[in-house]
């Protein structure tokens, strides 16, 4: 097999990253190598943009802002992801291209046409071979969301219509689970899944 | 008249800030309002964007590259570039869109077409009434240029060819001046041709 992309996506403080590591510490008794990133950084051009990015998000435009993940997406696929995949790991990704599809185009107005043809050529094709959406509302405090500009809660439905959309126009890709579970329900749904990919994609077991 | 967007082009140190800063020394005495802008920068997060790309510059993948200075152009041109426009005045820009085509495109090998459409959305579509390239050999010592890697004189023939491209795609918005000669003799080039467009567009004199 040429590597297995799995991603998550989802409103954030929905649980992604415990999820992703609940599947990291699984996969690593599984399969030979098993790498996780995070967007936007990963490497050092893309962490000097994430730290510009949380700095200003919401001070510059919505397609600036794109471009900025978009960069720092571009520089990981090429130096981390797609070298990961050619070595056959398995990459675990704490959110990926659909998020700016379902932020920056559903959410915050970016010509979709413009994201996808963006995203296709800072991924090189390789789009995911799973996504993870852990849907459902922001677990714990939400005023800090709430408070920062345009982040209303039109935003966060529009947000959340851009990952129907995602979900529904490649079905075989996704797997919607309802974030509100206890993690270990979730964990085991993903495991289920990731295991009969694993098979059918002829797997790489330690 | 919707305003006035003039850029330059050419490799670094052919003089474009000389001319740039003829232009507009002459232009204030001429039009109501002079914006000069430099690209990556002219925003506090473009700024940020030009160190962190200043830095990384050769280091990071060509694509990488390219979106981090079309995030620094779209929100230079949201915030700066067309509210000036919109304001009648005429914009002096150090470099524009064609030095992606030029440099990223041609010289770097990122898809045109990529490249083009992130330049139309950058730009909103908004292009330059005029472009001026300054077609010719760096002045002075070129150690530091060589010595980059993949910054080969092969490079700089990629970048000249992408630039005779554009000339040829849009020859009534390119004006092809020889960087060799004399600089008074340049700006008298320059300023008969912003003249001819100034009285053709209507213009907006003091």
């Amino acid at each position: 097999m040429s590597g297995l992309l799995i991603t998550w996506e989802g409103l954030d403080r929905v649980g992604k990253t415990t999820q992703l590591r609940l599947v990291a510490d699984w996969l690593r008794g599984e399969v030979r190598e098993v790498v996780t990133v995070r967007e936007p950084g990963g490497t050092p051009f893309g962490e000097k943009l994430r730290e510009v990015l949380l700095r200003e998000a919401d001070a510059v435009s919505s397609l600036a802002e794109f471009l900025a993940f978009a960069a720092a997406r571009a520089e990981l696929m090429e130096t981390v992801v797609l070298p990961a995949l050619a070595r056959h790991a398995v990459v675990l990704m704490d959110r990926f291209i659909d998020s700016s599809v379902a932020y920056q185009a559903f959410g915050r107005g970016v010509e979709l046409d413009v994201v996808q043809t963006v995203n296709r050529a800072a991924t090189r094709g390789r789009m995911p071979d799973l996504t993870i959406w852990l849907k459902g509302e922001p677990f714990g405090d939400s005023e800090g969301v709430d408070r920062v500009e345009g982040r209303t809660p039109a935003y966060f439905r529009r947000v959340e219509a851009g990952y129907r959309w995602l979900s529904e126009q490649e079905p075989e890709r996704w797997v919607v689970l309802d974030a509100r579970q206890d993690p270990a329900v979730i964990f085991e749904a993903e495991r289920a899944r990731i295991r009969q990919i694993l098979i059918q994609k002829g797997g790489d077991p330690r």
